[in-house]
């Protein structure tokens, strides 16, 4: 037995370390594709803080990397393993410690799981609005460490809106407390947002104090049929330069709608271009919807039919939130960008993602948080064509670039983590990137939290 | 001439180089007592980036520290002047640049005045929400510094919410681009609101990109007159209990009533103790109103008077963002507090407020943003009686020491500048504080922005 895994069993229990290669394996990797990943040496499941701690002890003194995981329903490999790798899972740590309506606020383990979070405040009249599409698998402080979006934050905002204070685990074993319980509170640099998207690269998060908002009205939704993709653009910046506030504002296209129909037998129309899906939680959201619906048909939509009900609302919804994994059974593999461009930019992404998909003769389904301008065009392709897979990956690189000319980022919501590395130097430019790593060495002197995840 | 002056005018037109003593002594201070200000070399007041670049480089050759500076409206003394400093005045660069009603959001320069840059926006149907109490002085550069709040912040969140992405000159006079014009983005560590609150310690930042709202519909209001500070707080409590969202939820103790009134003839009750000011700009404000007014009839309010219109609910507002005005007349001087506590702390904040000012034989007026919980105990005293201005220091300290005994911040929105130094110590703790610290040395290495700020 190694000195690692002897010294990190001599402070966990003996189920919190795993050397089975088959789990680790199965724990060595999230969802993206095209991200290497390492053999890690040990995965370790610590069930309280104090045995965080003692992991960082360890591997600080013994200079082993640390690879902290959620759930692993990443897309960026900023949960890959690393060659030699601690695999450090917060998954065990899924207490809900406190929920306080009065304060707004709950106190979480990372380990917790959106949509358990999300119900267990409902049942409080509260609602934690931050909801990717993964909400049923994802955790929390994989929800922190990628600083994630989801359906509803055109209207409620993203996951770093509703993180309030933290504790971490430094990579020297150190317990650093951040931020506050209060509404609102300015003491010092704001080390709690400089956590939130940092990808385990700062240290391992081990309770969040999280925002809470009222729970919202029941919502109802339409779906709009377009012609096009920018006709369909055109409505959402008609739609948000109007002043409304939709609960989401959803694209899909034929490529999209026709996968999902394909997995699910859902019937969504095939024959139209680009579905857009809106919904209201406002008192009133019918007439919301009207007024919504009568800029659609100004922008040229050929049909627009409001949901009957809550639970045909609830099915558009579904069918959004299951657009990626429909995407992946086209052709058994995609690569899901993350591009996320000024609004007003929209029709011009979406014509130009249309373009490289025509040049690169490749299926690109675009699904889109379009009220936010964050689209995923979805690159799908056959991993054991070579020359498809090659073609695959210089497309979701011109995506990028595409994204970047446009006056958005590279990311909107997935992360950096392996598979956009390079890019985040050409985002963000030479002076920002030199203060990213200055502060990485801050915070993590030895490089062992995270190692060349990020840049 | 010194060689800091001649090298200064080498880059700057000559209006924009002051060295009159009268006038540097009156840029050397904030609004803040009892908080120390140096003598500064000279005032420069640039107009474009390349200026403020220019100055920072002239300002590192020489080792020269540099006190950025707004419209000077700051209540902790962060833009008081040091020893020999450059003060570095923003206000000229005013020019709003870009106002995007699809993409919401404006590009400013950081002399831009808060109410200048609402009042704009307005006109496209959008709002900038963040209204500290000086909206028609302060500027966004300062807001962005001290990340101010305000009063509809129990709706709309603070000025941090708001910033999307920065130009920084930092402190050796390169140009730093920081986030982003999208809605959404996560590409590395979050440095724009490592900057939001940094009170000019990390860089200058030179232009901001902010994100809109679409204009709320107009607010009605009502006041609540509460035979205790305590029965107003149950009343907060349980209106945000039952998930309700006032555009605006503020406390007014009997001396604070007492000094708007003999300010403004406004005619406020002096008979009560507290009186409690709720709006709502919803779709039917007048139901949120009744509803929120039958919470308080419960919680003991002995009258609820709704504003019959919305010039009343203006009234209702100007009394109390004329509050701390009025106060400063009671005594001739005040100190500030801005403790946030956790809202459902309010009342034995509130009481524990009471008890020091007993003590130390004080008069204390409480406003508070208490929907926050965030509360503005104001110390009013006579600056020439040493004995009394020492009872003042003294409870302005308790109060603080209270507000972290129960869970709160000894800042909600107003900073630390030179004024809170000891006690941001007290409450970051050391792991906290010694990141902080190099943090500051990441963005400063010779710390020469604003030092003996904030730690």
């Amino acid at each position: 037995m190694s000195e690692l895994i002897e010294r990190l069993r001599a402070g966990l229990p003996s189920d919190a370390v795993v050397t089975d290669p088959d789990v680790l394996r199965s724990y060595s990797h999230d969802m993206a594709s095209f991200c290497e990943a390492g053999t890690a040496a040990v995965l370790v499941l610590p069930r309280r803080t104090e045995e965080v701690q003692h992991v960082m002890r360890v591997c600080t003194e013994l200079r082993t990397p640390v690879v902290p995981q959620g759930a692993r329903t990443g897309l960026s490999g900023a949960a890959n393993a690393s060659d030699g790798c601690v695999l450090l899972s917060l998954v065990r740590m899924n207490r809900i410690l406190e929920i306080n309506p009065v304060d707004r606020y709950a106190v979480v383990e990372p380990g917790v799981v959106n949509a358990t979070l999300s119900r267990a405040v409902n049942e409080h009249g509260l609602a934690y609005p931050p909801d990717p599409s993964s909400w049923e698998e994802c955790t929390i402080g994989g929800n922190i460490g990628t600083a994630s979006g989801g359906l509803c934050c055109v209207k409620y905002g993203v996951t770093a809106e509703y993180v309030l204070g933290l504790e971490v685990v430094l990579a020297d074993g150190r317990l650093l407390t951040t931020g506050r319980r209060t509404a609102k509170g300015v003491a010092g640099y704001d080390l709690t947002r400089l956590f939130v998207g940092s990808e385990g690269s700062l240290g391992v998060v081990v309770s969040a104090v999280l925002a809470l908002k009222p729970q919202p009205l029941g919502q109802l939704a339409l779906a709009a049929e377009f012609p096009s993709a920018t006709a369909a653009s055109d409505a959402i910046c008609r739609i948000m330069e109007q002043g409304h506030t939709p609960a989401l504002l959803e694209l899909m296209d034929r490529t999209t709608l026709r996968a999902v129909n394909a997995m699910t037998r859902m019937g969504l129309p095939e024959t139209t271009e680009a579905l857009l899906l809106a919904a209201f939680d406002t008192p009133r959201p019918a007439d919301d919807l009207a007024a919504v619906g009568e800029l659609c048909e100004a922008a040229g939509a050929t049909e627009v039919v409001p949901a009957s009900d809550a639970a045909e609302s609830e099915m558009l919804l579904q069918a959004r939130r299951s657009a990626l994994v429909a995407l992946e059974q086209v052709k058994g593999t995609t690569m899901i960008d993350d591009v996320c461009v000024p609004r007003s930019q929209l029709g011009a992404m979406l014509d130009g993602v249309a373009a490289i998909a025509e040049r690169h003769e490749l299926t690109i389904g675009v699904c889109a948080h379009a009220g936010d301008g964050n689209t995923h065009p979805t690159v799908c392709f056959d991993a054991n064509d070579e020359e498809e897979s090659k073609r695959a990956r210089i497309s979701f690189d011109e995506i990028m670039a595409l994204g970047l000319e446009l006056g958005g980022t590279i990311t909107g919501e997935h992360g950096v983590g392996v598979l956009k590395k390079e890019w985040l130097a050409r985002e963000l430019g030479p002076e920002n990137l030199e203060l990213q790593r200055s502060i990485k060495k801050v915070f993590d002197p030895l490089n062992l939290l995270n190692p060349n995840k990020l840049f």
